[in-house]
């Protein structure tokens, strides 16, 4: 490609905390190309691909971008755009209009098929251009990478928050409810369990969309878990499901009866206090007065929602998760110049080495390897639909990184 | 006093990130005191002496206190019970089989009055026992002190969950309100405006206990930043309140209709989404159809309460707080045994020498100078019912430490 080819880079969906250390390594990767020549952040992803918003980003101060790598949220702002065939139509108006020659889309699952549908349509079209994601969610729900950047951050803020949790619990007693970001898997939810550190700690019982709820077998839990020690923490999922015959009916949208749709159709269950609230009064009202006749006490249960602190902490990142955000998108610009099976176009992946020491490598995978479908908790991680196994730990920790070990006096 | 004399320690109310360093304060002070025989750590609080529960806190590795003082939440267990005469008899009781001479509580304003109540009763009775209270609450609301130990850890989190979630609301944009914990003063709220940094940053809004709440005016306000910037990042107190004649009422106690009472008759403001679910409906039922006419797209709401992650998350720590929180254990046994003005019953309090460089010292002070009322912010530190002063920003850094500066590319 000549030199006057510009690439474009954007970011898409809900920010993670290291989601600018990726759009850094893009950055960093695009200096090192000589074929490149403007390098142009869309605005709101696609979103400011069709509007012409773009910030010109060469030549840039090291500094500023080390200091933009290391804060939260997405620099270059974000989109819940899902292109239909319409939008595509614009984004290659745009693209033809400013010599696009490489996209880079840094997002999770909606954003690998934006950039997908755009690849398959730029080859029909026959319009020159390589297209790569880099992957990001808190929700590590993408298929193919053992996990992805994003999730060791919010997942680092899931067991330090579930830890102090367990302790101001374990001081004033009751149940407490955690609600955790998650819409489809249980993968956040799961990262609460490395906040035990000594028997009796808590979680003490986490529900994730993973198993069916089932509101008995749940209050049977709390009242069993409440029995033995007199407290209770519980973590559950925001996507915490009913079945209903053959179909599944979130928890949360009982407790809101009805709520809001995004543009790809995904209801909105993080920024509302209410599965939190519907489950608190659930305890309440099933175990409140059986609680009370047994020990003479009236029973205390608190929820929190978690909510988007959870993806945008300043100061709570995993080394090991910055780390790979940023070289996720080195590799994607890499790759697109030159990549291992010539998948010019495709998705950054991880790869697991070692779980300790804990080590990864990097390989380039197909979109349509990435797109979509939802990668679940593995079935035999999850023990008697409301614990997390070993196993989930051995993979967890070196994402992570090491947790204070909390000091106890009795 | 004779060698056999003992000490009590307790914790007492909503626990917090540096409480613990106040317990260790009171030990190592204790260590130097050779008139004292037993440290008897009472479990949770008021509780633990009547129930006869401690635990001997004598010659305790110093790799130990380290890791205690370092960890969230109470560390001996914490209690909400406020002693009347019939629970006082029997503290005395419990003193007096104990060999009690010395009582250090930690805690807030209720523990404060817990501590003079005891301290009368002492002196009425003629039961030779020193008294002494050592602030700590993250609600800053204690009168004397300049601040209290657990305000600037706890301001820390709110200033970074803040910033954190002003960046989020930049890249996604949409009206964003967090719920912030203070019954009945803007302390912790008003730390929300450590976020800022630049222009146009967030939190764009404030409201607290101390002014009245008002639907229209805050329907307004958010309209016209709204109008603005295209998005909106609102921080309000749990204590928020309506003015009904003469009387206030909580927006809370509106949302929840009704809602708990703890011993102390304080309602139950945490440990619930309702607040902010009220008020994001609030805004989508006024807002909603106005911007979606004017700009054609929906109003994105979303709302989320900070909850008890603010008192209890392990690692935000400012570091003055957690050395100030030391301090005052270790001098609430100094005092006890010998103070200016022969307080050896009293509270610790906090002096300020310099906003910048941040300097303090310390005095003992009468248990009725802090007991019961609360201290509200300064009335010229609320701009236009909605914003806090510099001067408040001056009173503040120093205490919550320096942040991050967030890194921005427009």
């Amino acid at each position: 490609m000549a030199s006057n080819t510009n690439a474009v880079i954007g970011q898409s969906g809900g920010p993670t905390a290291v989601i600018n250390q990726s759009l850094v390594g893009v950055i960093e990767g695009l200096y090192k190309q000589p074929s490149v020549g403007k390098i142009l952040g869309a605005k709101h992803g696609v979103r400011g691909i069709i509007d012409g918003e773009f910030i010109e980003l060469n030549g840039l101060d090291a500094g500023l971008l080390e200091q933009v790598a290391q804060t939260p949220s997405s620099a270059l702002g974000s989109t819940r755009d899902k292109p239909d065939e319409e939008y595509c139509k614009k984004l290659f108006e745009s693209f033809r209009r400013h010599s696009v020659g490489y996209f880079y889309y840094i997002g999770g699952n909606d954003s690998a098929d934006t950039a997908r549908i755009v690849s398959e349509m730029a080859i029909t079209s026959g319009y020159p251009l390589r297209v790569y994601h880099v992957p990001k969610t808190i929700d590590n729900d993408l298929r193919t990478t053992d996990h992805c950047p994003g999730y060791g951050s919010a997942g680092r803020f899931v067991a330090l928050g579930v830890m102090g949790d367990d302790l101001d619990n374990r001081s004033l007693k009751g149940v407490k409810i955690d609600v955790i970001m998650g819409r489809d898997a249980g993968w956040l939810t799961a990262a609460s369990v490395l906040a035990r550190h000594d028997e009796n700690d808590g979680p003490h019982l986490i529900y994730v969309p993973e198993v069916d709820f089932n509101e008995d077998k749940f209050i049977g839990d709390v009242d069993r878990i409440y029995t033995k020690l007199g407290r209770c923490v519980i973590a559950a999922s925001e996507g915490i499901r009913y079945k209903v015959g053959d179909k599944n009916s979130l928890v949360t949208e009982k407790a809101m009866r009805g709520g809001e749709v995004d543009a790809h159709g995904n209801k909105q269950l993080s920024g509302s206090g209410a599965l939190g609230d519907y489950l608190s009064e659930l305890v309440k009202r099933q175990l409140g007065s059986i609680i009370q006749q047994r020990s003479g006490g009236k029973l205390r249960v608190r929820a929190d929602t978690f909510g988007y602190l959870q993806r945008s902490f300043p100061t709570i990142v995993s080394q090991a998760d910055a780390h790979e955000a940023r070289q996720c998108g080195r590799l994607a610009v890499q790759y697109s110049m030159s990549a291992p099976n010539d998948l010019v176009s495709g998705s950054v992946a991880i790869k697991r080495i070692s779980d300790a020491p804990y080590q990864v490598d990097y390989f380039p995978t197909a979109l349509t390897n990435v797109a979509r479908q939802t990668k679940h908790l593995d079935p035999s991680w999850v023990k008697n639909g409301c614990d997390i196994a070993d196993d989930y730990l051995r993979y967890a920790k070196g994402l992570v990184g090491p947790l204070p070990i909390p000091g106890k006096l009795y």
